[in-house]
């Protein structure tokens, strides 16, 4: 493994920067860290919320304060600053250049995901150097420029592509409960990173949204490449949706180049526009409609099925969401069921029925 | 306009570097700026050619030598040398850096449309600063990052999307033709180039395929408005293929991007493989399969419908080309010409007939 997006980082012991959105999707990145992540978080900055504790959101298995300054979180000791939103387009607030700053005096190493790359501010950069601290831009893509080259997946492997219906709505999600449940069942399975999150939480991957168009394919080859020396079910966290008027073309970079035996369909019952796009009405669209989608975009360069329907259904009673996950399933012929809330064994049962 | 990517350029006499391959597809770049460019070519470099004529594969009109070295080509005043192959990724042969040099150092201005940079080259940059002469990559991108943002074309606007069966294959030539033909019919038409090539030859565009992948969408979608401004009828040049294993993404952002109004279907008889895709049988698919493929994607955000098919025939006999062209309007039910070879009336009365 000869380019640094395939060797696994060193972990750190995370201040997360979540201000004014920590538990709202703007901070997902957060959540995901905390939840999946190889690496400690000690305290989250979030002046609004500042007094709380991430267990509200997260359950009684995590203690960590959510602090409103960065002297407060300095206490716990953190030895970096993670940026922890993902604001539209991935720009930096410019108020919250302060914090970097000062964080960076504190001897802190910035890790962050935006597409305006932190190291390249001259001020923040000059100043790391100054301190001797590092910083991550996870987003920054990897020299190779190579586009795909019809890589055929190695025998007995499984590849697994997440889709959704939507951005933001749970694929990475999705893709680590997955390879939770298959590393319980005794498979050598591995989490493939495409986002800037998903490379946060394992260390290792490419920021697929970042790439030069040109080569999304030919990197996502690679990285199933790698996934596949690592294990045998590898599971591909998806970006974006076929029918999202931004993101689509980014989507079916993953769909031809990852070239999935099978995909799981990402869903939020309740959602009714695409994220971002409610004021242009921009629909999401039935379960079973998406369901062919996927399966005809995959078939114009290799067929793959959709093998099952990942809900996320967080926002409902129990009793509503076992209603909901037996009405998809009735919809779709499908296996359906919520991962987070129910385990994603039967998922993977589906999967392997599919592919074994 | 505020971006460079929108300001014309001025024109220019070139030197084309074509080494090895002029007339072949690897120099479709310079076989595009003679045929359709502002500026004027004074000399090809091909020393495998030298002592013929560009006519020999352009026609008479065409006068043009092809030379063996810098040093004849010199003779025929150009102040620019433009590169003009698009070798497989779009990298610099290290054995052209020597020809660069020497043009760079005789005065020359550099024109190329690679992914790896010319400028980005420290020596040649810093020769150039010396001599005082400029390198323009036309394949670096702007500076904006923005997403779609589900723009609505401008009222009595139509927008065509050139697609194809494969890369090079002629979407570019295509949407010049139909520019030409709109002109002469008295239509105010517009071509948008998203190629380094249309960009030459136009003076204007982006390459789509070297945006950041998140950016793809909103770029082109910002294309098309800048080329409703600047008329009526907006030819958008297209990019690979929808089921083109390398490519494909690039292609879907131009379709959710551009949201054309119709398509144009380009397609060359006899090729049966994508190209570079050979050796791994990536078939071609039959016209109306793909026809079908363009419509069911583009209706994933906004409906579309493929109005007419362009090949090119440029191999073929004419009456080869006629029963050719007759059999593809029988399997399509679509009209189909060779813009090329008869002009492409046709094809922009079938774009008439369905948007007017």
């Amino acid at each position: 493994m000869t380019d640094k997006s395939t060797t696994v980082a060193r972990r750190r012991r995370y201040a997360i920067l979540a201000e004014g959105s920590f538990g709202e999707l703007p901070s997902k990145t957060a959540i995901g860290v905390i939840r999946y992540g190889r690496d400690t978080v000690v305290a989250v900055l979030d002046s609004t919320r500042a007094g709380r504790n991430a267990s509200e959101w997260l359950g009684p298995a995590v203690d960590i304060p959510i602090v409103a300054s960065l002297g407060e979180a300095l206490a716990h000791r953190p030895d970096a600053l993670l940026i922890g939103i993902a604001p539209p387009g991935g720009r930096l607030p410019p108020d919250w250049k302060r914090v970097i700053t000062a964080a960076i005096e504190a001897g802190l190493d910035i890790v962050a995901g935006l597409h305006e790359f932190i190291g390249d501010d001259e001020d923040l950069a000059a100043a790391a150097r100054q301190r001797g601290t590092e910083i991550i831009d996870h987003r920054r893509p990897p020299a190779r420029m190579d586009v795909a080259q019809g890589r055929q997946h190695s025998a007995n492997k499984r590849v697994v592509l997440t889709v959704g219906s939507d951005c933001a709505i749970g694929k990475m999600t999705v893709a680590l409960e997955l390879r939770r449940s298959a590393l319980a069942q005794g498979l050598a399975a591995v989490f493939v990173p495409t986002g800037q999150t998903g490379m946060m939480i394992d260390g290792w991957g490419v920021a697929v949204d970042r790439l030069v168009s040109d080569f999304v394919q030919g990197t996502v080859e690679w990285l199933v490449e790698e996934g596949e020396r690592m294990g045998d079910w590898v599971f591909v966290e998806g970006q974006g949706s076929i029918d999202h008027p931004a993101y689509s073309s980014v989507t079916l970079g993953l769909v031809h180049g990852a070239r999935p035996h099978a995909m799981v369909l990402v869903h939020e019952p309740g959602r009714r526009f695409h994220h971002g796009w409610e004021a242009a009405e921009s629909r999401i669209k039935p379960l079973s409609d998406l369901v062919g989608a996927y399966e005809n975009v995959a078939a114009l360069v290799a067929p793959s099925r959709v093998a099952a329907i990942a809900l996320n259904t967080a926002a409902l009673a129990e009793g509503d969401s076992r209603r909901v996950l037996a009405e998809t399933e009735a919809e779709t012929g499908l296996v359906a069921d919520d991962p987070v809330r129910f385990g994603a064994e039967r998922l993977l049962d589906a999967l392997r029925a599919c592919l074994e």
